[in-house]
């Protein structure tokens, strides 16, 4: 019959073994952290390429192809190391249904690349395509950070989660402006876009900022060069503040290139959030295995105690007693508190489930396609000036009043 | 190289894991369920027997400790069942953490036993120690219930839940009324007690009602015998109203008989529940696995058309590829649903762990045992004529007012 002692040691090897299991979803990570900013260089040479008809970028495009398959190598054999087998992994009907719709994506990215070669298809709806792409990568990584039970990895994938987001958004911004400027003109619904752009970046900097470390803040300070800041910002002003709608394509050559030298430097920021994660998932490993160690010596202490002083009865004496209890107890307390801060950073989390619910239910009741009820999202939100989950809040406190919603 | 097809199974796999581990669980949870009631009617003989000084239900008590002591092997067999060894159960460490607490107590369950025969403990004091083993069972059954990631699963566990916890409630009430009658006498504060107990019962049958089927909603108002009811209700009325505090002890043994023929009822739809529970699961996994095969069919007949249409390629063409995305997309859509069904279910779990939080705190930091911790909270909710939870929230809401709470 198995003991109180034996399930207190099991609790704590499940302890370790959930994070061996963040440790090799960290390597994952990063893998995909790599491969999405190949991506979105690809997006953003294309995007130029596209745009002045294959007479400029060509060669670099070609570079940043092979760049961009070397990246997603990688990631694919991150992706063979994940055990489909033992159905055992956490959250795995998630995980895997998330990796099937980048497998998936990944699958017409050859074709994708034939029609950019080919100036077949407008720079509009390629960069549509790599952020889609991008978009099912960083959905990967969020389920890595919604499953993880340990505080202080969570708090560091959530971190890695919001910059890598950020930084998405930013690339996104990238592309718009320089489609713009390219133009030569914007409207105000061009112009409200780019300010929801900028706004998304700053929610996810600021959860960055909330839940990051000290050191990768001061990485994140260091890398931001104020001399591009600065222009980035002018411009950004320029963009968005252009009154009669005129823009001086002259000006998308150097929107894109400061553009660049803001994210390459973001791009060192989030290499040293993954060594973070790694290194706080390794340090919580030796110190769950350390504790196990101290446990168990202390458990067959007890044991060889009770023994001398009650042979007989081979129940432990009150003092005995009260020590396993103690230990026990402990142990709860730890859990306790444990899943009380993972309650507090996975707060966070939540914005993006809301954002998630309300697309399904737009998808499913106006027969939308995930990428239309994002942007009827955003259109609310902008119309109401309001941020997009706070119209999908308000989506969802109406779903009762839609017909047949449950 | 593993394929989006092979992840899009293998998420299945998952899901069908995840529910053949909870119909394990629910095996456990049943022998549970079976354990408490033979608990909670020792502690009503154990109490009357202390009561009258070993006069009454001598026979009766060594019936029930003998079956205590076969329902007690029931759950450890299943105990025994649960796999320690592969560190790979989904909320492993929490779960097996309660379990240990569990052990622990049943460790001290003989020499209890051996105290209550030997009239050497109040009767309150025996009651209390029974409580808490009950409570600690039910941190299982809890613990089972907020792992479960299957909504209909999940529904059907924590109807389960709230009604065992208040069956518990009603246990509770049976040997604090019992005691009261008996003593002939009853003050302001233990009046404020016994209203709690009842309020405790109906909140946490209300939650049944909410997720519990037509069916074991059927069941349980055909187990509530009017007569029964009415009787319980007047010795409520007669114990709670008294304004002299002088109770007739002569009223003991009917408050006794009544409260038993009704948790006795209450038993029955326990069983209903567990078979209930037992049956979704079976459900559950049955339809999970005629969809993995017809996807996996599915799956090997666009593989083949795949072949045959562009055997040089090794793609697909755009047809299948679409059909190959809304398997994919369907899935997405279908894990999300689950999951906002799922966050809507544990909604309900959420008020107990905002007082296990609230009580981990006051044990903290006013350093408490966690009844004490407990019983602060209750009196605090007595004295503000508020729900236990709505000072839970506001004790943790001051939290960071605390000194030290990160």
């Amino acid at each position: 019959m198995k003991s109180g002692s034996h399930f207190l040691l099991a609790a704590r090897q499940c302890e370790i073994a959930e994070l061996e299991e963040l440790a090799r979803t960290s390597e994952l990570v990063g893998a995909i952290g790599r491969f999405i900013h190949a991506l979105q260089r690809e997006r953003g040479i294309s995007g130029v390429f596209l745009g002045s008809q294959g007479r400029r970028f060509a060669q670099q495009r070609l570079q940043q192809v092979a760049a961009c398959e070397g990246a997603e190598q990688e990631v694919r054999a991150q992706l063979d190391c994940l055990d489909t087998g033992s159905s055992e992994v956490r959250n795995g009907s998630r995980l895997f249904g998330r990796v099937a719709v980048v497998l998936h994506g990944l699958a017409g990215l050859p074709s994708l690349r034939e029609r950019v070669a080919a100036l077949a298809l407008p720079a509009s709806e390629a960069s549509a395509a790599f952020t889609r792409l991008v978009a099912g990568l960083l959905a990967v990584v969020f389920e890595a950070a919604d499953t993880a039970t340990d505080p202080q990895v969570s708090r560091a994938l959530v971190a890695l989660f919001n910059f890598m987001q950020g930084k998405e958004f930013a690339g996104q911004e990238r592309a718009f402006g320089a489609r713009a400027f390219a133009a030569g003109r914007i409207d105000e619904a061009a112009r409200q876009e780019w300010e929801h752009l900028i706004e998304s970046q700053q929610a996810c900097m600021a959860l960055f900022a909330e839940f990051a470390s000290t050191g990768v803040l001061e990485t994140d300070r260091a890398s931001q060069e104020p001399a591009v800041l600065a222009q980035v910002e002018k411009l950004r002003r320029i963009g968005c503040t252009a009154r009669d709608g005129r823009l001086d394509p002259e000006l998308s050559d150097a929107w894109y290139e400061q553009c660049t030298l803001r994210i390459d430097a973001m791009r060192s920021v989030e290499d040293r959030l993954t060594a973070h994660l790694r290194s706080v998932c390794g340090e919580r490993i030796a110190q769950a295995r350390a504790e196990l160690r101290d446990q168990r010596a202390l458990l067959d202490a007890l044991a060889a105690q009770a023994q001398d002083s009650e042979p007989a009865s081979g129940r432990w004496g009150p003092h005995l007693e009260r020590s396993v209890l103690e230990l026990v107890q402990q142990q709860s307390l730890r859990l306790q508190a444990m899943s009380d801060e993972l309650e507090q950073v996975r707060t966070s989390l939540n914005e993006r489930k809301v954002i998630e619910r309300a697309k399904g239910l737009l998808m499913a009741h106006r027969n939308l396609s995930e990428d239309d009820a994002y942007k009827a999202l955003r259109q609310m939100a902008m119309n109401q000036n309001r941020r997009i989950v706070e119209v999908a809040g308000a989506v969802l406190s109406f779903a009762d009043m839609l017909p047949g919603t449950r």
